[in-house]
C-alpha cells in the first residue's frame, strides 16, 4: 500500500496540519511528513514533486496559507493526485487568499482542494483515494463513517 | 480498473460537465454518466451514494451549481472519493455559492473540490486517483503532462 | 395547532439555535428538537424529512453551518415549509458559506432563509406562519412587535 | 383560503417576480400584484403593511433590488410572514446589496429570504406556507414535488 | 442655524454614535439624539422623517446596523439631507450587511454614506453642510482642517 | 444661491456623471463642471481643492473609478461638503475597488458617498444641502419626492 | 541598461500583455517576451527564474490569471524585481483569484502587484525600476507623466 | 546608492511600517521615515511627491490603511517607483478597503502593491529595485534568499 506524503509551506502550518497526520494513523495508513516551501526552497520542491511517485507515495496533501502555490506547482510537478490545504495565515486576508490560490488551478493540472483549515478531510480524502482500490482501506472508511453516524446518534440523546 | 461515475444536477450542467468525459475517454477509462439531483430526486440520491462502489464505480465526478448539495451529499452517503465540480449557473451569485456550497464540508465528510467549471480537471484528477494504483493511467497522466509542456514550448515559438 | 420541527447539524450548533426554542416556548408553540446531520446521518436525515408532515409538524427550523446542506436537503424531502438559519461555525469563511449554502437554492425547492446565527427570527418566522392560518398566534405576534415598539421607547428615554 | 399579496418596488422588478404569480395561479392559489415603493411611496408601503392581514391576505412576497427595504418594513409594519425576493438590478453589486439588505434582518423582525431573483421558490414557499394548515395545497405541493422529481428522470434518460 | 438630529436603531449603537455627537458639539453645532427603530417603530420613523424639516432640524444623521434601512427610509420620509454611518453590529457580516444597505439606494432617494463606524466623520459632514451656507461654520471647519494637519506635523517629530 | 461644482477623473466617466448635471439642471441650480484627474493632474486637484469656496461653490461632486482617489483628496483639500460617486469603470473589480477607496475615508476628512454609478442621486444630494438653508430649494425637493411618488401610482395602474 | 524580461503563463495572455510590451518600447526600453507557464513548463520556470539576472534582464514582469502562480515562483527563484499582473481569465471569479494568488505572498518574497489586467502600468514600472538608477529614464518618466496631463487639460477643454 | 523614502499616513502605521525599516537596514541600505497624511497634510504630501528624487532617494514606500490614498496620490506626483503597503487598520473592512484602494491604479500611474500589512516585503522589494542596478545589493538579495532556504531546512529537521 502507498504511503501518504504531508508537506507544508512553513511548521507555523504544522497545528493546522497534524489532523491529516493523525486521522491517517487511525486508518494505519503510512505518512511521511516534510516541509516544502515553494517560495523559499523552490529546489526542494522540485524534488520532492518530480520523485515522491518513484519512492512508493501515493498520494501527496500540501498545506500553505496566503498565496499558496505549494499544492499548485507539487501538482505541476507530480503525477500523483494532490490534496491542497487552504491554511489561514496570520496576515491571510479571511482566508479567501489561500481557498483562491488552491482551488483555482488551470485545465490540465488540478489539485484537490479541502475546505478552509480542511486538513482532517484532507486526511480522509487521501485514505478514500487509497481506498478507491483497496478493500481494507475502503472497510476502514465505511466503519468510520458508521462512527461519525454514531456519535451523532448519542449527542442527540443528550438533548 | 474501476470506472468512474460522472453525474450532475441539472442537464443544464452538461456543457460544462462534457470536459470531463472527454478527458477520462483519452485517458481510456470507462465514465457512467447520469443525472442526480439532491434536490429534485432525493431516492436516485440515496441509491447512487449508497451503491455505486458496489457496482464497480471507484471515483465520483459530481457538478452542480448555486447551492450545491449533490457532491456533499454523495460523499455523505459513499466511502469513494468524490470530486465536486463547482458550476457557475444563471442565477450563481458569481458562483461563490457553488464554490462554497462544495468546497467548505465539515470534518469528516469531504469533498475534492476543482476549480470554477473545473470539470476538465476533474477528469484529470480522477485519472490521476485510479492511476495511483495503476501504473497504466499513472503512465498516462505523465505522458499528459508531457504533452501539455510541449503544447506551451509550441506556442511560445509563435511569438 | 402544528409543532414546530427544529433540527440542526451538530450539537455544537445548539447554543445558536436555542434563540429558535425559547421564542416559540414565549409564543407557547409547541416545538420538537433533534439533531440531524445531513452528512452524518444521511438515513436519519430521510426519515425525517419523509416523515414530518405525517406526525403533526407543520414548519421545520433546520439550522447548519459551513457547506450547510441541512436546511436544504429537508426542504428537498419535505413538503412543509422549511426555515434555514445559517450558523457561522469555527471554520466558516466568515459565515458567507453557510448562507449561501442555504440561500441560493435551485428553482423549486425554496428554503426560509433568515441572518446569520439569526435563530430568534427562525422561531418568530415560523410562529407567523402558524399565526397564518391562526388568529390567536397571529394576535400573538401582534403583541409581541407591540411588545419590541414598547422597549424602544424606554430605550429612548434613557438617553 | 387566504391570498398572497405580492408586491414590487418598481415595475422594471416585474420579469423576475412574474415567476411567483405564475406558480401561485398554477397551485390555483389566489395573488393580488401592485407595485409598493419604501423609498418612493412610504404611505403606501404603511397602508400596506398595516392592513395586509385584515382584508384575507395571509402570507406576502416582496421583491426589491439594490438596497432592497422594502421586505423588511413591510415585516416591520405586519404580523404576517414576509418573503423577500432579492432581485439583481441594473446598478447592483453583483446582487450582493439587495441579498444582504434582505436577509440581515434585526432580530425580532424575520424576512423570508429566498434566493437571488428567486421569485418562483418565492411563490413556492408562500404556498407550502398555506399548506402548512390546508391539506388539499399541501398535496399540491407533494405532486408539484412528484412532478420535479418525473422531469429529471425524464431529462436523464435522454443523455 | 439649523440644527442636527442624529438618530439610531437601537441604543447599542450609541457608542459608535457618540463620535457624531461630540465632534458637532465641538463645533457648537447643536444636536437632537433619539431613538428611532425603521423595524420596531415604524410609526415614530414616520413622525421623525415627515416633520424633521418643520422643526429647526437641517441635516439627519442616522446609523444603524445588519440591514439598515433607518437612514434609508428617513431619506424617503424627508427632503432634508440623510447621512447614514453603517455600524459593524454583532452578527454582522463583516459591515458587508450595513455598507450595502444604506449606500445602495434607488435613484430619487440619496443617502449620504460615510465609512463603517464613521460616526465622526458622519458628524464633520453635517457641520459642513451647515458650513456651506454659513460662513463662521465654514471657518471652523477650515480651522479644526488646520489643526488635523498640526497633529500630523507633531506626530512626524516624535519619529 | 451657491453654485455646484461637478468634476470627474476621466471624460469617460461623462456618461455616467451627466446624470448629475441633468438634475441639478431641473431644480434650476447653477453646475459647473471640470475634468480633474487626482492621478494625472494634481496641480489641478490641488488648485481646485483650495480654491472652490472662494469662488461662489458650495457643493462639490467628484465621481472616480478604481483606486477612485479624486473625492477624498478633493475632501483633504476643500472645507466644502464633497460628494463622491464610484464609477463603474472597465477594469474595476465589479466596482468594490472605487466604492470602498471613496467610502472608507479616515476620521476627520469625511466624503458623502452615493451608491455605484449614483451621479443621479449625487446631483440631489448636492440639492437637498443647498436646500437645507435654502427654502426655495427645498420646496423643490419636496415637490420632486412628490413627483417619484405619483409615478409609481401610475406605473401600479398598468398592471 | 538592462532589459525587462516579460513572460506570461499562456498566449492568451498576450493580448493584456501587449500594453506592457508597447509601452516599454515607447521608452525605447529592451523587452524580451516568453511564454512560461508555472503549472505545465516547470522547467523552463526553473531555468528562467534562476538565470534571468545573469544574462541582461533587471526587471521582470510576469502576468497570469486564476490560481496565478508563474509572478510567486518566479520570485522565488530570481534575486530581480518581479512584477505581477494578475490576468481576469475566462473562469476567473471576477478577478479575484488572480489578485489575491498574486498580491498575498509570504514574507521574504515579494511580488510588485499591479491592477487587474494592468499590464501597461506593469511596464512603466519596470521602467520606473530603471529610471531609479538611470537620469535618462527617470526624465522619459518625468516627459510621460507631462503627456498624461496634457491630454486631461485637451479633454476637459471638450467639456 | 540611492536611499528609501518610508512614509506612512499615521503614526499607527508605524508597528507595521517597522519591519520595512527593519529589513532595509539589515541590507545596509539608508532609509529616511515620515509621516504624510494625504488627507490631513496635503501640502506636504505636494512637497514630498515632487521633491523625493531630487534629494537621493531612489525608492518610495508608502503605506496606508482604509481609503489609502497615500501611495497613489504620491505615485501621481513623484517619477520615483512606488511601493505601496496596505494597513489592516482598526475600522478597516477586513483590510479590503486600503487593498484596493492602492491596487487599483488607473493606467499610466502604477503602485507596486504588496501584501496586507506586508511592509518587510516592501522592504526586500525596495533592495531588489536597487539591487536591479547595484551588484553588490543584487548579491545580498541572492544571500537572503539562500538564507531563507537554510531556515526552512533547519526547521524540517525538527519535525
Amino acid at each position: 500500500m502507498n504511503k501518504v506524503g504531508i508537506i507544508m509551506g512553513s511548521k507555523s502550518d504544522l497545528p493546522v496540519m497534524q489532523d491529516a497526520i493523525d486521522i491517517l494513523k487511525d486508518f494505519n495508513i503510512e505518512v511521511e511528513v516534510d516541509i516544502v516551501s515553494a517560495h523559499r526552497t523552490p529546489e526542494k520542491l522540485f524534488d520532492y514533486g518530480k520523485n515522491a511517485h518513484t519512492r512508493g507515495i501515493g498520494v501527496i496533501i500540501a498545506g500553505a496559507g496566503g498565496a499558496a502555490h505549494l499544492p499548485g506547482m507539487i501538482a505541476s510537478l507530480s503525477p500523483l493526485p494532490v490534496i491542497g490545504v487552504p491554511v489561514k495565515s496570520s496576515n491571510s486576508i479571511d482566508g479567501w487568499d489561500s481557498v483562491l490560490s488552491i482551488l483555482q488551478m488551470p485545465g490540465g493540472v488540478p489539485v484537490a482542494t479541502v475546505a478552509l483549515n480542511g486538513a482532517k478531510n484532507a486526511g480522509i480524502l487521501a485514505a478514500q483515494i487509497i481506498g478507491s482500490a483497496d478493500e481494507v482501506v475502503l472497510n476502514k472508511i465505511i466503519d468510520y463513517k458508521e462512527s461519525l453516524k454514531q456519535k451523532v446518534y448519542e449527542s442527540a440523546k443528550g438533548l
